[in-house]
This record gives C-alpha cells, sequence and structure tokens, in this order.
C-alpha cells in the first residue's frame, strides 16, 4: 500500500497545475465577460477555443483517456488512478479545466464508448473529430416522462425499418445538445420490448441535423442555464431515420454500453467535485480571513472554524474513496468495483454540497450572487445527488448487495 | 391554553382560501407567461395589478397591518396570531399570494414602520400610496463591503448639511429597488459614529428620483432574479440631498426602528415559509403517487415516506413555534419575544429547506428546472438562511442568552 | 388560539413545583445512597414511599388520571393537557418525580385501561390498590422471539380451557416487573389466531404469583438496570391458568386496548423527556459556565452557544408538539390524534438524545460517568427511541398516511 | 499509489484471521462466563491469559510495536501501515482481540514511549514485563477538576525533593488501573508551572504499590466497568515520593512525550472502531436477513437498506482514511501527520456511533440489552469522542490550521 503518486502522475501535475495558474485561471473573467456579450450563444466561446489550442500545444489533451487494448489511440495513456488527481486538479475551474484539456462530459464518455463499440467507419466518423476537439457531442438518455433510473422504463422507441432504424421518442437533459458544434447524438431506446430487461435496449449515432431531430428548449437548473457547457436541452425524436450501422456495438447492447459509460464517468464527475470543494474553500478562507464581524475576523468563530474542519476531513476521506475505486476500476475493471463506484457516486456530491452551502453561509448572501461562483458550484453539487438517478436507488442497490453478503 | 383560532381568523382563513383557489392559483401560469413575455420588465406585471385590485373589493387588503393605538388606520386591524395563518395560506403561492394582498415585503415592514414613526407629513407623501397599493418601496440597509449583520459596520454616511442630510454609501440586496415603481428608499446610515453603539444609525426616507441615486445592477440569487418581485437591486448613494424632514423619528434611531422591523418581518417570512413547505409536500404527493420506478410507486418507498412523515413533524412544530410566538408579540411585545423571534428565524427556513430539497429528489432533475417551482422554492428557503443576518448569528446571540439565564 | 396555562394549571404548577425544590430534589442523593445500600432489591425504596406519604398528604397524587364519564374516579380531574405542564416539572427529576406523585410508568397506563376497561370487581381488586400506590404493576407485551411492533406477530397464546385461560408465552421488557410490589400483570396474547388481524389478541390479568409466573432476569439498557424503577424484566408464561373473569373487556379487545393505552402514555413519556431536556440544559449551563479552557469560559466558546441555542429551539418547539397533541386528545379524542400522537413519539426523544449528548460533550467523560445524570438521561431518550415500536416503524406509517391524503 | 497490502502484511492476515476465529471468537461467551463468575475481580480472566499463551506460541504478539532505530526490540516490526489492518481484525472482537496479542492499550502506548525514551534500568524494570505481558500499566493523565484537553490546565504536582519527586495531585480515567497487575502508573504533571506552557509537565513512572497512591473507585461509563479491560479508576496521589530516576526522559518532557504517544494510539483505536463497526454490520446482516415485520424482511426495507448501504461507503472512507495516516506517520513522521491524526479522531469515531446506533435500532430493545454486544460498543464509540479530548478541542485546532494555509 502506497499513498504517493507515481512519478508519472506527479509530472503531469505539475504541468497541469501550471497551464491552470498561467493560462486557465486568469481565463476566468474573460469567459465571464463573452458569456455576457454574446448573449444565446451555446457554442464554444472564443477564451475556450483558444486555451484548448494551448493546451493542445502543450501536450495537455485528452488526458481522461486510457490506453485501450491497441495502444493510446488519442488519449493520453493514463489509468484511471493516474487521471484522477489530473482532474481534480482541472475542477478548481470546472467552467474552463476540463473543456481546456478536451476532457469534458458529456464528451468523455461518448469519447470512451466510441473507442470501446464503435466500428472503424463509425470512429472515422465521429470519434476522430471528437478526440481533435473540432466538433462536441451529447448523450441522450434521460427522458420527461418516466423515471430514468429504472432503465427498463425507457419509452424512446428504435424500430428497423429495412435497412434503417426509426427513432421515436422524447428526451432531456441532453447536456451539451444546445451546442449546434454537438454534431453527433447517441441515443438510448429500446428496439425490443420484450427481451430480457437488460437486452432491450440499444444505442444509436443520430447525426445532429437528421431530419425529426427537434431541439426544444434549454432547461435550467436552479436557474442557470450552463450556457457555457452546452445546457442541457429537450430533444425530441420524431420519425427519425438513420442507416442501420450507425448501431453501436449491436442490438440489445444499449444497457451494457450505458454501464460501461458510468465507471470513468462518475470518477470523473467526483474528483472534478473535489477541485470545486477545494477551490471553495480557498474561497471560504479568502473571505473568513478577511471579513470582520462583533469585533472579530471570521476565521476566530469557533463555528467557523468547525465548518472548515470538518469540509478538510470531508474532502480527505472523499479523496481517498474516489481514488481507491479508480485504481479497482483500473485492477479488477469496472464491474468488480461496482459497489464503490456507488458509493462515491453518493458520498462525494453531498460532500461538495455541504462545503459550498456553508461557504456561502461565510460570504452570507455575496455569496449566493453572480459575484461569485459558489451558488453555481452548488448547483454543481446539487445535480450529481440526481445524475444518473437520484442517490437513492443507488443507496439501496448498494445496501441490498451489502445485506446478502456473506458476514 | 387553546390551539383553535377564534371565529375572527376562521373567517378569514375562509375568504382567503377562497380567494387563492379562485383567483391566485389560476393566475400562477399567467404571471410566468408575462415575464416571458415581457423581458427587463421589474415592475408590477399586468396580472398582479388584476388581482390586486380584485383582492381590494373583497376587503383582503393589508391583512399584515395591525392596530395601532389609533385605530385600524389602514389595516384590517388583526393581531399578529390572527395574521399568522392568513400569512401561510398566502405563502402557498409565493409569487402572487402575498402580492395581491398588498401583504408582500419589503412593503410590509416599511408601512409598519411608517406608521409607527412617521410625521404626519411623512405619512400622507408615502405611506397612503404604499396602503393604497400604487406605489411600492424599498428598504436600503445590507451594504457589500461590510458584514452587515452588525450594525455598527455600516459604512453608509448620513450628514446633515443646513436643512438637509447629504447620503453618501453603497447599499445592495434592496429588495423590490429594480422595480420603477419603488418610489420610495428607506435608508440606514450613520449620523453619528461617535455615539454608543446603538445610536449611531439613523434612517433617511429618500425619493427613488433624488439626484445622486442610481439603481447600478440587479443581483441574482442562485440565479433568479426575482424580476415578479422587484428583483433586489444595488443602489449607490452619491452625495443624495434631501430635506430634514425626511428623517424618520430622529436621528440616532435607526437601530431602535429596525429592531421594530423585524419581529413582525420573521413572523411573516416564516408563516409564508410554511405555507410554502405545505405546497413543496402537495407536490411530493402529486409525484409519490403517480410515478413508478422499479415496479413500485415512489409513495411505497420506505424512504420517501420517512421524509413525508419528517417534513409532516417539522411543518407542525414550526408552525406552533412561529404561531406562539406571534402570540407573544401580541401579548407581551416585540421586546420580550426576542429569543423566540431569533428561534423562528432559524428554525423555520432550514426546515423549508430540507422539506424542498427531499422533494426535489422525488421529482430527480425536473424538479430543479423551470417546469416546476420546487428550485426557487429553495433558494427563497436559502436567502432565509442569510437575510436579516446568516443564522450562525442568532445563534450565537440565543446561546449567550441562554447561557445567562438563571437555571 | 391561547398559549397561556388555565388558572388550575397554573395553580397546580406552583404547588408541584415548590414540592420539587423542597422535597424531590433534595432526595435524589438520598436515592442514590439507598440504591446503593440495598444492592439487589427492586422494590421501592424508602425515600419514594417518604415522598408518595408527603405527596399524597398534600394532594398531588394522581394527577396524570382525567376525569372519566363517571366523574374523578381516582384521578385528579385534570385533562391530558392541564396535566402535561406537570408531567415535564416531574420528569426533571425522572426517578423520582413521577414516582413521587403516582404517576410513574407502567401504572399510570395500567390503571388509565384499568378504569376505562375492567369489570368492578377488576377495579375493586387491582385498580383500587394501584390508585392507592400500594400495589405496583406491570404490562406484558413485547416479546424477545419476533418483532413486536407488529401486533399480529405476538407469539403468546390465551387458550379457554372450560372457566380459565391457559397462557404460555414469553414476554420482555416488562417494565417494573422485577419489583415484587408489582403484584399484577397485564398480559396480552392472542386468543383467536383466525380472526382479523387486530381482533386476534387479548389481554389478561394475571396475578404475579399464579403458578407457571416466572421472572425470569433483569435486562438491562445501555448497563443500566433501572432498579428504582422495578427494572425491566423477561418473564415466561408456562401454562398460567387464571380465571376468565380476569380477562380485560373481552376477547379480541387486546389490541384496540393497547391502542387505547398508547395515547396517554406517550405524552407522559414526551413531557417527562421535556422535563428531562430542560434539566439537561441547566446542567449545561453550570458547567459551560464554571470550567474554564483554553483561556475562555466553554460558554464563550461558539460551538457551545449554538448547541444551547438550538437545543432551546428544540425544546420550544418540541414542548408545543406534545401540548397540542394533548389538546387535540383532549378535545377529539386518541383516534383522531393519531398522526399527532406518532409525530410527538418520534421528534421528542431525539430532541432529548442529541441535547443529552451535547451536555455530556461539555462536561468530557465526567458527563458519561456516575456522578452525573446524563448518561442514565441519555439512554432513557434512547430507550424512547424503541419503546412501543422503532421510531422507523411509526415514520413509516405516518408517511404513508400522509401521502395518502388529499392535497 | 497502491492500495493493495504488502505480502508481509498479507500473511499476517490470514494468520491473525485464523486466530480469530478459532481461538478469540469462540472465547467471547468464556469470558463472560467467567466475568459473571467472579464478580469483583479486576485481573484478567483465565480466557485472556490461555489466549496470550496461544498468541504469543504462534508469534502473533506485540504486533503493535514498530522496528526501533535499535532493531525490533521486542515488537513484531511492523510499520504503522502494516499494523493497521490486523489491529483493525482484533477490533472485531473488541474485548479480546487486542489482550490476546498483547495489543491493548494503555498498555501499547506505554510500552511505546518507554521504548523510545526510557532509561536501560526503566526499561529493564517496566518495559520488559510489559511485552513480555506479566504485568500491565496505566498511564495518569486526565484530571477531574479541569479540563485535561488544555494541557496548561494540569493541576498535578510534581516537585523535586532532594533525590525524589514528590508527586500530589487526583486522576481519574486511568483507564485499566483498576487491576491489580497494573503495576506501574505512568503520571503526568507539573514540574515546573513558570515554564514555557508546553514545557511545564513531566512524566513520572509511579509503581503502583508506592504508599501515598490510592486507587479510590471504579468509574462507570454510560453504566460500563469495562472490567474486561482493567476499567477506569480514579487515583489519588498524596505525597507519593519516588526517586529522581524514575522520571522518563527529562523535566519539561512530558507535553513532548503525550503527543508522540498520540499519534499510534489514535491509529489503534481508530483501526479497532473500524473492525468494531464491521462486526456491528455482520450483526445488523443477521437481524434484518432473519426477522420479520409487516410481511417482509427487514432487509426489504428501505431505510434498512439505506443505513447499511450508508455504513459501508463510511466504513471505506474512514478506513482509508485512516491507513493513509498511517503511511503518513511512517514517512514523514508523527508531527508532519497531525492534521490527519486529529482528523481520523474526529471522523472515525461517530462513524461507528452512527453505525452502531442504527444496528441498535435494527435490533430494538435487545440491541441495547446484555445479550448483544452493541450498547457496549456504542459506548466504545461515544468514549472516543471524549478521550484525548472532546472532539470539538481538535475540530477548532484543524480548522484554525486550516484557516492559516496558503490557499
Amino acid at each position: 500500500m502506497e499513498f504517493d503518486f507515481d512519478d508519472t502522475t506527479k509530472g503531469y501535475i505539475d504541468r497541469v497545475e501550471r497551464f491552470m495558474a498561467e493560462h486557465v485561471m486568469p481565463a476566468e473573467d474573460v469567459l465571464a465577460q463573452q458569456l455576457a456579450d454574446n448573449p444565446g450563444v451555446w457554442s464554444r466561446q472564443p477564451i475556450v477555443r483558444q486555451l484548448q489550442a494551448e493546451a493542445k500545444s502543450q501536450g495537455l489533451w485528452n488526458l481522461f483517456l486510457p490506453a485501450s487494448a491497441h495502444g493510446d489511440e488519442g488519449g493520453a495513456g493514463l489509468t484511471n488512478l493516474q487521471y484522477a488527481p489530473l482532474c481534480e486538479i482541472l475542477g478548481r475551474s470546472p467552467k474552463l479545466g476540463p473543456a481546456a484539456m478536451n476532457c469534458a462530459a458529456p464528451d468523455t464518455g461518448n469519447m470512451e464508448i466510441l473507442r470501446e463499440f464503435a466500428t472503424e467507419e463509425q470512429k472515422a466518423r465521429w470519434l476522430a473529430p471528437l478526440l481533435d476537439g473540432s466538433i462536441r457531442s451529447a448523450f441522450c438518455m434521460t427522458e420527461p416522462d418516466v423515471a430514468s433510473s429504472d432503465a427498463t422504463n425507457i419509452a424512446t422507441v428504435i424500430e428497423r425499418d429495412g435497412d434503417e432504424y426509426v427513432i421515436n421518442g422524447r428526451k432531456w437533459w441532453s447536456t451539451g445538445a444546445m451546442n449546434p458544434e454537438a454534431e453527433i447524438f447517441v441515443v438510448m431506446g429500446k428496439t425490443d420490448p420484450s427481451a430480457e430487461r437488460h437486452r432491450q435496449q440499444s444505442m444509436v449515432l443520430v447525426p445532429r441535423d437528421t431530419p425529426g431531430v427537434t431541439v426544444e428548449r434549454p432547461l435550467l437548473f436552479f436557474g442557470f442555464d450552463d450556457r457555457d457547457h452546452g445546457g442541457h436541452a429537450e430533444v425530441v425524436f420524431r420519425n427519425v431515420r438513420v442507416p442501420v450501422g450507425n448501431i453501436l456495438k449491436g442490438e440489445g447492447e444499449g444497457f451494457a454500453i450505458a454501464q460501461a459509460r458510468l465507471g470513468p464517468g462518475r470518477i470523473h464527475h467526483c474528483m472534478r467535485a473535489i477541485g470545486i470543494a477545494e477551490r471553495a474553500l480557498d474561497l471560504a478562507r479568502e473571505r473568513a480571513n478577511s471579513r470582520v464581524a462583533f469585533h472579530k475576523h471570521l476565521s476566530e468563530q469557533g463555528v467557523i472554524r468547525e465548518w472548515i474542519a470538518e469540509a478538510r476531513i470531508a474532502i480527505e476521506a472523499n479523496r481517498l474513496l474516489v481514488l481507491k475505486t479508480a485504481w479497482l476500476m483500473d485492477t479488477v475493471g469496472n464491474r468488480a468495483a461496482h459497489a464503490e463506484i456507488q458509493a462515491i457516486k453518493v458520498a462525494v456530491p453531498r460532500m461538495l454540497e455541504t462545503i459550498v452551502d456553508r461557504v456561502i453561509q461565510i460570504y452570507g448572501a455575496a455569496g449566493a450572487s453572480q459575484d461569485f461562483p459558489l451558488a453555481e458550484m452548488y448547483t454543481m453539487a446539487r445535480a450529481l445527488r440526481i445524475a444518473d438517478g437520484p442517490d437513492e436507488v443507488h443507496l439501496n442497490a448498494l445496501g441490498k448487495a451489502e445485506l446478502r453478503r456473506a458476514s
């Protein structure tokens, strides 16, 4: 057992931290200004493209993508465990860090499944430009009309008609889909409702401009549109036709692909969340050390000290939990790490939420305003308690499995 | 001891409930549409004016204002305890209920202090139109540069110069001030920084159109602009001159007036919060009874049942706490009810926050979207944990006083 | 709505407080000494009998027992709402206060059901001496082998055999039954397992000295034997025969009687718990104001102030909840107050537990030792989270009912 | 970074687990019986000595003691990180596991400081028999009259008088001191109250039978006497004289020695606590899978599943936190691991407390009785929240340090 990072990781940590300090942090205000100056624009703002060019030139690109059986294949060749601390560093500037290095969801997950399950033709057409950063993508899974945490509820229909699949359904919370650069939608639907419950679903690749695809509206989350990130769209598929060659892996493989996509995605979400938590703690420190009330700095208040101590403890514990999960994924695989992946999905977001909530309290109303990133950080944490199914679904499954274990 | 409402209260409950069912609830969608149709408009939307006309015609107007020593003086003559349950009912539609009956903050508090402390001239000019609903008002207390929960921190300067006061300072979170109808600003500042700590402050009445008053920008709270409510403004006062007759009560009275304003305000905030909690519970019920996941209605899930039970318990306990506080204010006065007023300020918002948070969890991502009022309800609760000083300031004071009590 | 107590109640409050100050509080050390001096003795210690004589002579006796349809019938004729605050005062000295005035469980509940459901003969034989305080009693309901919160699980068999009932079963947590003065056991069992689920159970009166009754052993709760209170016994009934006249009310009435017994019992438990909480807060105050660490009195520590404030808020809210429940029981009856009775069962014990836990923390290890009553107070709170079924059973039922309510 | 244990550790894990299964677990009932059969006996029960002989013969002895600069010196030569998982396994039977392998507090800490700071003569006289298991020891630090978490409060006086130190003071919670086999007391007192605050204290070795030493009484913790463990004593030192050669390291070194003692002690406490938590979870599983209420196994209740899931998450996170702390102590030393040592002191006990509390709830009243180890496990957790100073002291220090860190 060894808690120190290996040299490869340490080397990357240095480079990523330098990039963040030199390029990303100073760009935060620029992004805010560009978003304000370009209302209604959902595509990448100029500063994002600029950071991406710089990162690519420094070789800090696609760090998230582990080596495949066939070599690096477009990624940096890092293990999940090696990437995890880098992902945390990117998370400290959540709107720019991951995007700068082409490590932002949902592209990351889409690139992963394309590399693992796509045909060479599919890869050439969609994976290559995604790896290159020239296009973006969306993942269309959640539906408004059913509890989507139960995959058997999915109502979107994918019917084969000759050499085509015909898709009908309504999706929402398709992150990134408001961005017209998101040229490819990975769509989950049912090809065979009569099959065994985890073989009913399939995934097809639907180009954004296919007739019948309508991006209806942006969804807000706590009033935020996440425009910098391509937003979250409600998308309708009405008699959308794609060639049968657009299926991913094969009919009935949708559930398995979705499962495969989950593991790394959660590591990424959680490590970013830990980065956000560290940033929030920095903000707390700044305010508590500078603000005076009732003749004392806030940093001298026992209650605030206790909050800060609790934050430190919670961050450390959760970071270790995620790192160990990453290690398990690398060593025994996603399936064997299933319980741990569920655990971090539940544990980390609420850690972040509690920390950010208290930092807001330290800031007073300012903390919830547009002058600080805290309110938006809060909603990031809040969203993670729901994304991929509400926490309660995962706790139930985890508890059930644990109760079945032999003592 | 008697827990039943008196007949006057029951009569009003019936009338207010009927008004809510017939007029307010159906108007919620109308308001949403008008807000969407009139971007950038901060003044009352047409539906609000329409509801106000109807409410006034039914005599459901200024219910919040108790009788004064001189008679009803424009209010309904109800005690705090009588008004409290009505306030809860209004709170079930938080954007429309209170506004419809001219019972919305910050006008309520401003009307209270004007009636209690203003000169006849001041009353004629400002109180009358406020009671009538023809204008609105703002209360300018909190400042961006200091911890405003400590009144001695206030940095706005009010200097006498001959027959005028000259005001310089920066205020924010001036609720309602984005609304151009808010014609009068009640401004807190320091007239004598060398006086005893609670005699340094004074309040002056500043007409919105006075030269030097600049409403700089709207503040967002968790991404919401509260436009239906006149928003929250940052307001700068640069060499603003008003006649000395615009002072409220007298120099050095600011702190005492602010204190007097607090008690009823908290009762109102808290009872509205309880109304919101009941509404959230209704929403929970609807979703849990209709949504199916893993072959069960959500309402059959033990965890959700427990949440609902906890919500019911918390609502009941907090309602009683607020009602008793209202009764104390009526019988022994605001000052003697100080501890209870602090207690409800802390207890009720977090009750609401917890309930709404869980109802969002029941709804999944939909719950945090613009399709349901839950995210905005959450921010109402969240704001109350900060408004009038963060909870921690009140807990500290309450604990200190309790520790000093003789056993 | 009126939060002040009526004059009758105020009169009793004065008398009971005086009695507590003059007789009960000084007796606490005496009881501790007598318990130490009389190891193995489970019957009432001399000081208890002495206090009982004094209380009886002052007319402070059986205060818990409301008037029945036939008059006072041995009780003080107070309503639940009138008795509740007295019960709280008794609870401040939980080992002596209730016992001194013959207001201690389980006798209180047993007296209530005997008065309501017993025949004249049963009353003469058992109720009279209980009202008089000359004997004590036990209630044998919970069983070791089944989840007794589900009444249909009860395994004790009561079979009719001619003019007798034959009882076979094993009970435990029969509070008071270690005390040989507990001459009568109220035993719940099944007379008809084939009946509708709430008509299977019956209650019979079993004199302690009936052949086949074995009080096997005392149960400890967190290491405490509650010897001052008659302990908690495991009792075996092997072919125990009692005349058919010993049935209470009739066959199949057991469940209904148990339900009837619950309401007042919970009010009593909860109000006592509130009294204990106030006592714990007194202890906190004493320690925090006298102990110095790191150059400050503990009372100056922000965290401790916050705990104390939270305690005050929680006590006030819970007291109101219990008082309102008592009022409901008086005005609409136990059945209609069912939800409220469940609510206080859950809310009050954990309030007490949290408060006592923190007061122990203020005391350090001393707080958990035999030198202070805190550890034992903690276990009282802890026990209430389990007694009459674990809280979770009640929350589930409460949530289910709430979800079924029309919005 | 590597989360797998090394081969040495794995080898020991196998051996310790086998020993636990074959010898310790079956001995639990024997110990209970011997304790019952030998009331008033505080020395090791026969079964403990028997297990110790067996463990020693298997070379499972003094595993806790790392190699020193001079070689193994009586310990197994494991690092903190290697011992930690073994300590967890021992903790699963908290009354027997650690004792069986001579790895029980307070002897462990005393052996550590003796080996590090004692003279050869002191070692020969006290360390050798402790390592051998032929005697036991006590650590006399906490005092009843002051808040001992603040070391400057210590009131025990150690005055030099010629060739002797004269000790006067009152100590309590001297764990193990009720056991007459505890032949040596390590006593902390002040030799120079005028010195710098962390140089006032010294430690002297006081043989139990020195005139003036009085073991006054056993202290109970939540009603438990911990007799199997030598209990917790109140000890008075009245003009106790020991040779000057009995000082440990030197005058003014007491605080530093206490600090050095803390690190490993906390690792041990925390890893044992994790073992207890796993045991509690086993107990939960057994009950939830076998008990039926309302037509369902408890294991099918959503709330219980959630508890179990939460327990699993919390155990994993806390275990990693402790292991990393052990690794830090091994690699950068106790002082550099200070924050982490404080963190686990706070985080682990409450994790255990919450888990055990819920398992008791699953068991109902049985869980708090003498029939299951849960109530005693609860008190172990509860005690750790106070031992070495209440958690709040550590949180305050941790928060203060964190607030001072550069962002």
